[in-house]
């Protein structure tokens, strides 16, 4: 076994910790020079590229086009729209500067003094006032709507206490802007997205999720409404996974975007936006991955098939490689992205420790013996169960056992999220409860002096309120006062 | 004809107003709020994201994988390999605060003079410093090496005189960073790319480059050498359209990145970068495009073949509609990305100028008295000529034709340059006809006070030291000191 994976702590002692050494262990991405700012590493960003290409493909199947807009924002236009700038504004990267000079003291260099910026301008920490600001050009008429645009950025956001992919000074996301000429459309794109996000993160990513809305406490700055997907993390906590916001005419008023409608008037355009980022990374590890290492499910593995050959001498090797050719040459056909793994300067058994590290989800190994008896052994990495199997067929047995454990991923951390999630009525067993994690379907009373007193004494916050959910009558479990439905609230990332 | 087109200046009239109105209309392209930055518009973004991708298959087959490095770099990294700061950290944007806070006096929020960063952060102008400043972590032995990165990003240059595409402060890229365990592998990788550049700009942008090194004054800030691919836009001038260096072990001593060598010996590692960026967006446009409008090589228009039906009534609209739908299928079935504009909101007069604006390479035009006749019209974008041809069999003669475009604008770019490429002898006859642009083959002495006088007499400057050039004995046009080989000379965007 090797040795960085003996060294990796236990869920169980510490899961924080267990994340934060896996996401290094398994060269998914590390810390960088710049405070909160990550490095992510080739094989983590060969997993974010399967999940941006996925997303994009299906962005692109709705009607949404790319842009790309500046990376920089004027200060001004974090003000124009007025529940935004408090919700974002604060706390940011700001360029005040636009030239350095040597030190006229000594080495190195300075800022200049003299290229000082007449306006400040901030790092995006998301685009919609540069993007409406853009839009007033693009928009006249009814005939231009809707404008269904999408960005793969980089934004920032200057965060105290940081945790790689799950909250990052800078991080990669993609921001979807649309704009429509009635409330209705733009009401149906947002939902649209949500379970678009939905779809991708349960069927690729495997992560059940909880399609939701917002309380008013918790939606995005500008918006007057926000859906939600919220999972389940191993230790019971909640992670918010994508968002998607309507945002009402609110951006297109502070940026005077008004189009012709049908009848010839001119009226303020409807707006959206919507988007999901590398936290989904922290999403994908903290579901699947065990004590052993990552658990990646095939649809998103880089690579799905790793064939490790067991040998004595390069004559064993060479009869191998023979048997082995035409079993890679399948999997390729079958759309499989498999590794034959034949490095010489690794023994076999660093092997199988390094790709279980990597949560590779099958491991196939090949020695003389099985040569002999035309088996092959196969090993899975969700259950870590090792069948012989006959050569033959191994390639067709190999595509349908990745469907079988891109399933069974998804059905364990549902089930693990149906054993953790509660139905509670009191107030008290809820502080109790809350202590071990888990999701928690309660009443409430509808205000946000409870939701802040609920937090306040718990560190527990709404995650949302189910969409498609029963009505139900009941009574706040806080304040006896009457309610409608249950909604989720949970501890979260 | 639509009004947008009959607005277009003539290339003969004034070059640069042409390109800078040709770059909004065909709606690739727009200045934003922020003083030379850009918004990429949707169709621009469309031809960026075909290169891209291209492009990086075309590495990855090469075992380069991508990665993601910090946008932020310390003020001090900068300053670590010496030449590099000279060359970069001068016009450069400069986070110096993170935080903004209401304005006490009134409206608006400022910056909070106590958020004041210990030390500045540079937004990357390139990132040499920051990936050498983590390649320390990553390499210990020559069996991590040869390590192969690329990264696709944005990147920030504060540029005085800014236009879109060719030079804006901010602009996208990618940039690839290598290091091995010898000189030798390294500079190898250095040639092996811009041979990779050359094949995708000459097969994929049908725009035919000179390979070169650049001469001692060119270099990058920190290489011992660089490569460059030239080309001769239509107006005479070189664009450098590609660069990679040969890096030595300059970035591995600044940031102290050795490695155990085979000897078991350590040893500084050997490094290379190279890069493309949006900039080739410039060369694209400036290249094929006419008076007209844009005019894209096939290999990377998002909308190959467009379609448009000419009708009277529904009932034709029908009719053409029924016939027009296998000629759909059998041209996607041959990987032709094709568009069928049946949009009843538009005449087809308006729709033609429009796809010949935006440089579609074939436009479909079919009438009900072509239905009559079972013929179709076919129009080529590059030379604007029609064809009336039978349906029957279209999609292959499309098919065929678009090859033949992509090899036509080659030929047709490759006949210009060699019309304006010229051998010259005598300094006062270079400097009669370098007024009117084109590439120069001359003799220099090898000073960088001849260069510098060239380029001050004439604002032309040397492009490169081509490669693959005969050796010719000669003397310097201008000093008329020895010389063994011609250089390129021309005046540059």
């Amino acid at each position: 076994m090797a040795k960085e994976l003996k060294d990796l702590t236990k869920r169980s002692e510490d899961y924080s910790k267990w994340y934060n050494e896996l996401v290094v262990k398994a060269d998914l991405a590390e810390q960088s020079a710049v405070r909160g700012c990550m490095v992510i590493k080739p094989y983590g960003y060969a997993i974010w590229e399967k999940m941006q290409q996925t997303l994009d493909k299906m962005f692109k199947e709705t009607g949404v086009q790319n842009a790309y807009f500046p990376l920089l924002i004027p200060k001004s236009y974090l003000c124009r729209e007025a529940e935004h700038v408090e919700g974002f504004a604060k706390e940011c990267a700001i360029v005040t500067h636009y030239r350095l000079k040597n030190d006229p003291d000594g080495k190195g260099v300075v800022v200049d003094p003299a290229a000082r910026l007449e306006e400040e301008l901030i790092i995006r920490p998301t685009s919609e006032t540069i993007i409406w600001g853009t839009f007033k050009n693009w928009i006249h008429s009814y005939r231009d709507l809707p404008l269904l645009i999408n960005q793969w950025a980089n934004v920032m956001r200057w965060e105290m206490r940081t945790r790689m992919f799950l909250r990052t000074s800078e991080f990669l996301w993609q921001e979807g802007h649309c704009a429509h000429a009635t409330a209705e459309e733009s009401e149906k794109r947002t939902v649209q997205m949500i379970n678009l996000y939905a779809d991708f993160v349960e069927n690729y990513m495997a992560i059940p999720v909880i399609k939701g809305v917002k309380t008013a406490n918790e939606r995005f700055a500008g918006a007057i409404n926000t859906y939600t997907i919220e999972a389940m993390m191993q230790d019971g906590k909640a992670l918010q996974s994508g968002t998607s916001h309507n945002l009402g005419q609110n951006f297109a008023k502070a940026f005077d975007v008004t189009f012709m409608n049908k009848e010839n008037k001119p009226e303020s355009v409807w707006a959206n936006s919507w988007g999901v980022s590398t936290r989904l990374m922290g999403a994908l590890i903290m579901t699947h991955s065990d004590d052993n290492g990552l658990v990646l499910p095939p649809h998103l593995a880089p690579i799905q098939v790793v064939i490790v050959p067991i040998y004595k001498n390069n004559a064993q090797l060479e009869e191998i490689s023979k048997a082995v050719a035409p079993i890679v040459e399948k999997l390729k056909k079958l759309g499989v992205s498999v590794k034959y793994d034949d490095a010489d300067n690794k023994r076999p058994g660093f092997k199988f420790a390094d790709y279980e590290l990597k949560g590779v989800p099958i491991r196939l190994a090949l020695g003389a013996r099985d040569l002999e008896n035309g088996t092959i052994e196969m090993m899975r990495r969700d259950t870590l169960e090792k069948q012989t199997l006959p050569i033959e067929g191994i390639a067709e047995k190999v595509a349908a056992e990745l469907e079988d454990i891109q399933n069974s991923l998804y059905q364990r951390a549902l089930k693990l999220r149906n054993d953790r999630t509660y139905k509670v009525d009191s107030y008290d067993e809820f502080k109790e409860k809350i202590e071990d994690g888990g999701f928690f379907l309660c009443h409430w009373d509808g205000t946000a002096e409870t939701e802040e007193k609920i937090k306040e004494d718990t560190k527990a916050t709404i995650r949302c309120i189910p969409l498609g959910g029963e009505e139900e009558e009941g009574v706040c479990m806080v304040t006896g006062k009457p309610s409608k439905r249950r909604v989720i609230i949970a501890r979260s990332y």
